[in-house]
């Protein structure tokens, strides 16, 4: 890779004072790239999140060169440590691995990152209305809670949903049997459908769906959901509800240690100087011979372009010529999910000592779920929850002060102990205002939305490839999706050299 | 207004030469506005569709200085004429105008354009698998096809449908009574569920869903079809279904004299040189005092802005500051329709002497739905139909000789006449394939948009306002509620000086 400062950028003064109103199209692509300095390589990489750094890091490593322009000051994309002092971190985004997670893993493992139990010890606490109950997962429903007004229904939804997950085709959703009739209903009316007690499963789906996707069962087509559960797996072990939802056994697991954070940040620093940060993508330029790709700060010029970044994002970069028109109207059904991350942090999690995990499930808000996110050593105690979906629309308005009393209230109340009032800190991270993100935790997809554009999201569009968690056929959503999206996306394109 | 050169434009070469790769965000703002000429006015206008334009006109009326910037090298947005010959046009984009539309009647009238009945003399032709009929609209059903397998569910869930649109607040459907439970379910499934022969009923839909908004029923939130149902009117007549749906008496009555989009071409021509063409909107920063547009030919400094395009192109600005989540998190959702309008020329209007309307529905497209768009004198003749949804999906990317054939083949098949087969000219407008447009004919709402985020759609965000037919209360979605939107903005700014 070299870089230098474009000719052109001497030349843009002059042509810009010569310039009338409506310049024409050559003066204005010399006006775009004024100033900004250029640098040659075989691939570009749009986001230095997971996907967008494995991507990077598969190609240095097959002997390309490469360029990773991120918009933001730092890596990581959806995965942030936020530190809490003596060197510690709790994660303000996406943190949990756990079995058939295997890239991540092996990813964090070539990097020196290893993993840790969360905690996971003692009795989870549910509030739904008339019914307050401690219980442990190591029950027969796992994490999922056996509130007696609706176990027959979980029982049987689960049961219901994970037949209909397996043998999914995870790659092409739209291929899947009856994908047409699945696609055109909500998780909510399909559950209504299926259920005995239907007003009360919808209820208790609005906190599991809000935390895991940052939507109401209502936003969320069948089709979607069956594919995020399915892709809950990997090749050998088909996605189960249960994986989704589980920490012991499932996708809140593990924990890596020094925060999640951290893996991105090792292998960006392995990539050194080939990672540009603060250089948000705008335009993408393709010709029959390589790709222009010009940022705020940097213009690139490649064979290829991935572009790592959720699809909502990937929508805003003006690309010429024109995507398909599909590929287009994909991302403007892709829709980021809202959600926000609050964490209390206290001198010690004493919810263990009264034999809690620190988890809790309830209807109502503003958290909808809440966890254990103290750092390995369990000092100090961070104690974290989600506030997702209407939730996030409700509370994420309202000022800090009055979220923060709502929110340890409820700790307070769910757990029966006012200390909950009282943290030495307490900080939360909306991913919703994030400029580079526009939402949390991923893309979801609305009724019509898969069978309709599903083929386009990440077929390449000649030298433009596709990368990110909502790519990927397993955990898309997740950190493991990211990095398994980023394995295919170089895969994709060392082929095309 | 006044035009000048930037002076930062003479700066951006020596500032562009000594910027290192991470160029601070100071010098970055500086390159961005190298060689673009800035102006200032009271107002600017994103967009010169009919509502930025009526925006602007309104604007102008009551003194206020405006720019208005559009994107395309001409106005109109998603109106377009196409030349025929002889100086005849045929409209490749809305064009149809009805009872109730009272506003893009008024507008038309003010710039002296008159209206002409479409032509709808003698019977439609109706084909759907076994079923092969022709039918007057002057019957009990109007457009409605009387098919004997679908009679009584087309009468039940019309007037269904509209017992529920009357008194429904157009203006703020997420307030409907109810609005949670008919937002998180489709068309499709509620359909099914209120149906006797459901799966007839929903195929016959399809047609009717993808030419209305380019969409299938399983695509759309039964709250978003209900409102606009009830947006098919005006504060003195409520929207009904049949208004919607019909010829005569209904939105498909009346076309405009020499083509819809000279509307806009008149009103543009009186705003003379306020109006500017080719000047993409990318960014728009807003302070305490103003707002600064910024766009690839011409930066505005404006005390207000009013943005009129759709929203999923208003997603694609880069708003400084952000925008609050809600309304960014609302255009990720209201994606646009994928809608393509083919039309067939020939020497006279044939159909006409076979006392045929030139209509006619049909499930399996390509076309599902025809009309004669012959100009007032009815010569030429023109033959037009719409390739919407799940069609255009299937039609759009294919060679245009493949997709001509197959239309010209089904004008001749549903008509029974071979003569279609030879057209003088056929040319086809594929919205979905439009810089500016990305899809037509109008945003669509999947399941949990307006009730989740309906309320950002046209709340101002400080000196940011919002047109756009999408932000209509009445005939969202139409040349009419293009109009209304522009009126209502330019009222909100007037009445913020």
């Amino acid at each position: 890779m070299t870089t230098r400062t474009s000719r052109r950028a001497f030349l843009a003064g002059t042509a810009g004072a010569a310039a009338a109103v409506a310049l024409p199209a050559a003066a204005r692509a010399e006006a775009d790239s004024a100033a900004v300095p250029s640098a040659t390589a075989d691939v570009a990489v749009v986001g230095a999140g997971l996907a967008g750094l494995t991507t990077a890091r598969r190609l240095v490593a097959a002997g390309h060169s490469v360029v990773v322009l991120e918009a933001r000051d730092r890596v990581g994309g959806r995965t942030l440590n936020h530190p809490i002092g003596d060197g510690k971190v709790a994660e303000a985004g996406g943190e949990f691995v756990g079995p058939t997670q295997d890239r991540i893993v092996a990813l964090a493992t070539e990097v020196g990152v290893g993993t840790f139990d969360a905690y996971d010890t003692g009795n989870n606490v549910y509030v739904n209305g008339l019914i307050n109950l401690k219980y442990s997962d190591t029950g027969p429903l796992g994490t999922a809670p056996p509130d007696p007004l609706l176990l027959a229904d979980i029982i049987k939804l689960s049961q219901q949903i994970d037949l209909m997950a397996a043998n999914f085709p995870v790659a092409t959703p739209w291929t899947a049997p009856n994908a047409a009739r699945l696609d055109a209903e909500t998780l909510e009316t399909w559950v209504r459908a299926n259920s005995v007690n239907a007003e009360g499963i919808v209820g208790l789906l609005r906190p599991f769906t809000e935390a895991l996707v940052g939507a109401e069962p209502g936003d969320l087509s069948f089709l979607f959901v069956l594919a995020y559960v399915a892709a809950a797996g990997n090749a050998t072990n088909p996605g189960t509800f249960e994986r989704l939802f589980n920490v012991r056994g499932g996708a809140q697991q593990s924990r890596l240690i020094g925060g999640s954070q951290v893996v991105a940040q090792r292998v960006a620093s392995a990539l050194g100087d080939r990672v540009h940060l603060s250089t948000p993508v705008r335009r993408i330029t393709q010709t029959a011979t390589g790709v222009t790709v010009a940022s705020d700060a940097l213009t690139v010029d490649a064979a290829h372009v991935v572009v790592a970044i959720p699809p909502a994002l990937a929508a805003r970069i003006d690309y010429q010529p024109l995507l398909p028109a599909a590929r287009d109207l994909l991302t403007q059904r892709l829709a980021m999910g809202a959600l926000m991350k609050v964490e209390a942090v206290y001198p010690t999690p004493f919810w263990r000592a009264a034999n809690l995990t620190g988890q809790f499930l309830t209807v109502g808000g503003p958290v909808g779920y809440s966890f254990d996110n103290s750092p390995p050593d369990g000092s100090p105690g961070v104690l974290a929850g989600f506030v997702g979906g209407a939730q996030n629309l409700k509370w994420g308005p309202k000022p800090l002060a009055e979220r923060r009393a709502a929110v340890l209230a409820q700790f307070a109340r769910m757990f029966g102990d006012n200390r909950y009032l009282s943290p030495t800190d307490y900080f939360e991270m909306d991913w919703t205002l994030e400029e580079w993100s526009r939402g949390g935790p991923t893309a979801i997809a609305g009724p019509g939305t898969l069978t309709g554009y599903g083929p386009a999201l990440r077929g390449a569009v000649g030298r433009i490839h596709w990368a990110g968690t909502e790519t990927s056929d397993y955990w898309q959503g997740y950190m493991d999706g990211a990095v398994r999206s980023g394995e295919r996306a170089a895969a994709e394109v060392a082929a095309a050299f």
